[in-house]
């Protein structure tokens, strides 16, 4: 810590390495397929250690990303994300050389796609499960079956089924309610399954969301899932209630510049470029992390609660107590709690390990 | 625009360097000097611009934005940003070759530097004129002198003056209260230098924000403005009233990836990881930028609005019109002015001109 001038995404090697191995077992003791999205971390370096706890397929939020992955020898990938038809070219260069799913949720694009693939790729038909994001309802069965035909009428697409992103979770507030959202849908494909059972369809259902996938305790029709943030967790997933302070596995170190006692607020090295402005509100306090400190081999939020409650292009504004304010100086770092990992680690573009190693990622 | 796949930020070089040298000449006409930050656009291309423009010292907001521009030929440069003595390594390699300013809020941090600097800075003190983020309340006459006299008894710094960022100004909705702002400001400078007028100091003032730069009709006892967010403007700017929609010189292209009738809704590849989290509210609609078209060489929302309403991390969801959703089709691309031009550039890493160049920025 002494080293650290500017802001500094550190990652507990181990809590990350909990992390995955959870989830893994999950995975198996419900016999799903694992193929966690690579979309948090973004790094090569912790994608080997989903190979290492048996990952073989996986899953990414686009075309870039994809490449990344490849180049560093993934060869079962998901783009999930609606599939770009302009990037067909890089489709075509990735599907040359590993198997690539993608994402068709119209009978356009199976048609523009056909026009344009030269080489095989797989697809799943997206389900909006409730995000209301994208994808086709899962009761529209006039319209997923024309999907299906247009993809089956295709030379170089085979659909192997449905991909859902059950995003709504994250409005839940407790275990309870996450598992409200993951039965409802589970019920969506038990139902959708039921409908198509006088067809010959034969297809697999992934569904990818980290509270569901962190709380749900029976998957019924799923066959695979692709949850991404659970390899850091952070104070979100946290307030929805699919994991507990303790596994959250990356923690931002800021130099704190300025101090201000007529108001306990210290000002840190670390703004909107480093944590994003995401925000959240927690005991009515809307802010961008938690002042945290290592408590027993992982971080902790201090109490009582303090918060980065403002964040301009550089700079943070942490509102105080006034014992955490006198237990500061100019020049020392603080160590705060991401509210999204995902966003914070796409700004920070690398980490530090606890044990002082850097780790890199996609550029 | 056929060969973009990607979401790509579009920067017209017409509108920028309009932006530049009405900025230029509103500091000739005040005779103040330019100093502007480099913050927004972090491009040594846009910097040569501004040298164009006659700009000779500059502001930015970290060390390592200093190294930067540095490194490509800038000689006078003001860290607009509380130092942090963590960096007094990067600061003394910095002052060994350019003239460099920082800001020094406090007794203990001019004492701190002063055992570690081995060249000669420059500093301001910081004034909180109203942004409470930090600075020095401007009527704190005995902690401003107390800073002063840690600054003069240091061996290598030399205190200057009074910076301060107005950024509460970001809060006004007219061009009248813009002004209400930028007068309160000047009269706490103009009453500072009352109350220190009974000493030997010999001081310059300069303030920063976009909004009063670009509204404020007098500037008192201001020396040097440093404002950065003028050189795109951005649909924040508008609302606030320091621009109008034609003066935003950056806007996203998006493709189009799915459409979904039932609720007018399209979805975008463009989403937090591109144009950030920052969101505003129009007409009383949350939002993360309007969708625009070019109308006579400039970029204006379309009528009636249509929104960015709902930003994951490589998806955008688009909210329009009825009639909007009829004009756009699944592979086009779609125009976005964004909420905050600052931090969708510093996630876009790079521009390209409305004639096909691309520019590079500070990675």
């Amino acid at each position: 810590m002494e080293k650290i001038t500017s802001p500094t995404l550190f990652l507990d090697e181990n809590i990350c390495k909990i992390n995955i191995h959870s989830m893994a077992n999950t995975a198996k003791k419900h016999d799903l397929a694992f193929k966690p999205h690579m979309k948090t971390h973004q790094s090569a370096t912790i994608g080997h250690w989903l190979k290492d706890a048996g990952v073989e397929a996986i899953t990414v939020s686009s075309v870039k990303m994809a490449q990344y992955f490849a180049n560093h020898g993934w060869n079962d990938i998901t783009i999930a994300f609606p599939c770009n038809i302009r990037q067909y070219k890089t489709l075509n260069e990735l599907a040359a050389d590993i198997s690539l799913t993608i994402l068709v949720n119209k009978t356009e694009v199976a048609e523009a796609l056909d026009q344009k693939l030269q080489y095989s790729v797989n697809a799943y038909i997206e389900i909006d499960s409730g995000s209301a994001r994208s994808g086709l309802p899962s009761d529209d069965i006039r319209e997923i079956t024309s999907v299906v035909g247009a993809i089956n009428a295709s030379k170089n697409i085979n659909w192997i089924g449905f991909y859902s992103h059950p995003g709504h979770s994250y409005g839940c507030r407790s275990k309870q309610q996450i598992e409200a959202v993951h039965h409802a849908v589970i019920r969506q494909f038990k139902q959708l399954k039921n409908k198509l059972s006088s067809t010959d369809y034969n297809f697999e259902v992934c569904i990818g969301d980290t509270p569901c996938c962190s709380v749900g305790d029976s998957f019924g029709p799923v066959d695979a899932i692709s949850p991404g943030n659970f390899v850091f967790y952070d104070v979100m997933q946290q307030q929805i209630s699919s994991c507990q302070y303790g596994d959250i596995a990356v923690a931002m170190a800021c130099p704190i510049v300025d101090k201000y006692e007529s108001h306990n607020q210290l000002v840190i090295h670390g703004g909107a470029i480093h944590f994003s402005k995401e925000s959240m509100s927690t005991n009515d306090n809307n802010h961008f992390g938690l002042v945290a400190k290592r408590y027993d081999n992982c971080w902790k939020p201090v109490e009582p609660y303090s918060f980065v409650t403002k964040l301009s292009q550089e700079h943070g504004v942490i509102s105080c107590s006034p014992k955490l304010f006198q237990d500061y100086n100019i020049g020392d770092m603080m160590t705060v709690l991401p509210v999204h990992s995902c966003l914070t680690a796409n700004l920070m573009n690398g980490y530090q390990t606890i044990g002082g190693e850097q780790i890199s990622m996609m550029k």
